[in-house]
């Protein structure tokens, strides 16, 4: 198994590294749009199933039960920066059911955010599981749990009911049957459940398309992503690539990043499903892997938008520009 | 060209991630004692060849003339974590040629030490050019502009007496004439010349052993060789993999990291050295190779102090193994 080489990193005049991936584009009928590499094999895609972990949070009737706003339901779906306005949703999201920080199982680090890691410290404080990029998504299995009532101290557990129904939609959406061998631990110690390319890009197909999905999923899905789509700063962050990309292209564009250099993502309007895993799990690589596969699929009106995302400049510790990344002709 | 899968990251029962990447060992005679991937391409050392670049500050009569400490000429050769020690050392540096920092162009970032860098914020300080990883290389640069009676304000441009220096040590070490061409701009702003990996580890070959090298470099690398294994926390900082390996073999091995996933070394009791390229430009993976490479090179008795570094656990927020990083079968 040898996939291509999909982004290099030029420095002068030399390419100084290269970065190999796999990417599925597929319809809601399963169809082949596009692949390059291998997309056959199972693979974890960490957070980049994030608004597919958050539709139980609507179908459980959580969020209707504790008013969730449109910012939360984004902020369920995110990996955030740990900005203030990030804490403070999350916050809120599990004062609504009745609980506190300390019900969150994710455990710490300091925000992702820089400027904001550096106030926390200035101002005394220190990393807590509010600050955890996960912290919207775990309020969010909080508040399913309470809404089924079910034990909240387990819920990051696979045998949970939170994680058996989000591991329930993984299936019906991908049409994949997930082997108990699939399952490792995430980074905030719930499971993340392997999957090929292709069936993740089926299942992204299906949230974006609402196409061969129960009429009350489909509604779930639709609900997600517009709160995501009128919210991204809460999906991601400030010069964040999940923010820029919903910030310029609104509804039209779905995009998940995940660790490991996942990315998941779908354009509604064309019924499609996105899939891309960098090999090495370069995480810098699979956002220009990400616009890349949106350039082709969008209409050269939307390309020049694309362009500072497709094409990153890297600069060095006094901001000259010494290099960047680009995607290569594979694409 | 396709280099081989040198080290693959484990979750759970699968590999999450791959790393490419391609290595020499090579005597000083240029012999060659292993050879993993396409060892003939220029790369960009990067940090790699900080030691090579330090030599001019000894050869010069700076460190001399200024007096420098074992401690600060392992801090020319490091790549520090910028840890309240490091920032001692190098500001003792610039203040022994008569400077301080504002003489410094390497350009500002945090501490690379996390503690470090909430403890600055905490106290209300912000990053400088001191905290820069690459400050005492450059306080090095401005020593030897010093003795050299250079400009002190362009000793980062290639055309700069300490610059031309510095190639003229790579050249003579590795045996290759550089071109024009291969010259780009490091993260700190100095030159980085691309050398192929097998000259690269010609040149710590000659560095680590002295062998076919003019007796008053030899005795130069000899001195900063002693230096680095004095002064192990000075090359980098806590918990860091020069660091650690330094510590426990000493003058037996020399190891030094640079950015994009490059490595190089030198076992001076066997006249070997060492260059790797992580194909991708991940740290963690050319620190494996690192590990790998080491451990095919010494004896039995030396490979169980490797494990740890050779076999790296992964663990997530709440400290559970997840998962970790293994060498594959090329070694």
């Amino acid at each position: 198994m040898s996939n291509p080489v999909l982004v290099e990193m030029l420095r002068g005049a030399l390419v100084e590294s290269r970065h190999r991936g796999a990417l599925a584009v597929v319809d809601a009928d399963g169809r082949r749009v596009l692949t390059l590499g291998e997309v056959e094999r199972p693979i974890y895609p960490r957070s980049a199933v994030k608004p597919l972990q958050a539709l139980p949070l609507i179908e459980s009737g959580a969020a209707d039960r504790y008013g969730l706003s449109a910012e939360e339901l984004a902020l369920a779906c995110a990996s955030h920066s740990g900005e203030p306005g990030h804490i403070a949703t999350a916050q809120r999201m599990l004062v609504r059911a009745g609980l506190d920080a300390s019900a969150l199982k994710c455990g710490a680090h300091w925000p992702i955010h820089q400027p904001s890691a550096q106030a926390l410290a200035r101002g005394g404080g220190t990393a807590t599981a509010l600050h955890n990029n996960c912290s919207g998504k775990h309020a969010g299995f909080l508040c399913t749990a309470c809404a089924l009532d079910a034990e909240r101290g387990t819920y990051i557990e696979p045998a949970h009911p939170v994680q058996r129904a989000v591991k329930a939609v993984l299936e019906n959406l991908s049409g994949v049957s997930i082997a108990p061998e699939a399952c490792a631990i995430d980074g905030c110690s719930v499971p993340t459940w392997a999957l090929p390319l292709d069936a993740l890009a089926l299942a992204f197909a299906r949230f974006g398309s609402g196409a061969g999905v129960a009429p009350e999923r489909a509604r779930a899905a639709a609900r997600l992503r517009a709160a995501c789509a009128a919210h991204p700063w809460h999906v991601a962050g400030t010069g964040r690539f999940c923010t820029e990309i919903m910030q310029r292209f609104g509804a039209r564009v779905y995009v998940k990043t995940g660790a490991e250099g996942m990315f998941c993502g779908a354009l509604p309007e064309q019924g499609l499903g996105i899939a891309i895993k960098c090999d090495d799990g370069a995480g810098r690589a699979a956002e220009v892997m990400m616009a890349a596969t949106l350039a082709r699929l969008l209409g050269s009106a939307d390309r020049a938008a694309l362009e500072p995302l497709l094409r990153p400049t890297l600069r060095n510790w006094n901001g000259i520009a010494v290099g960047g990344l680009r995607p290569t002709e594979a694409f």
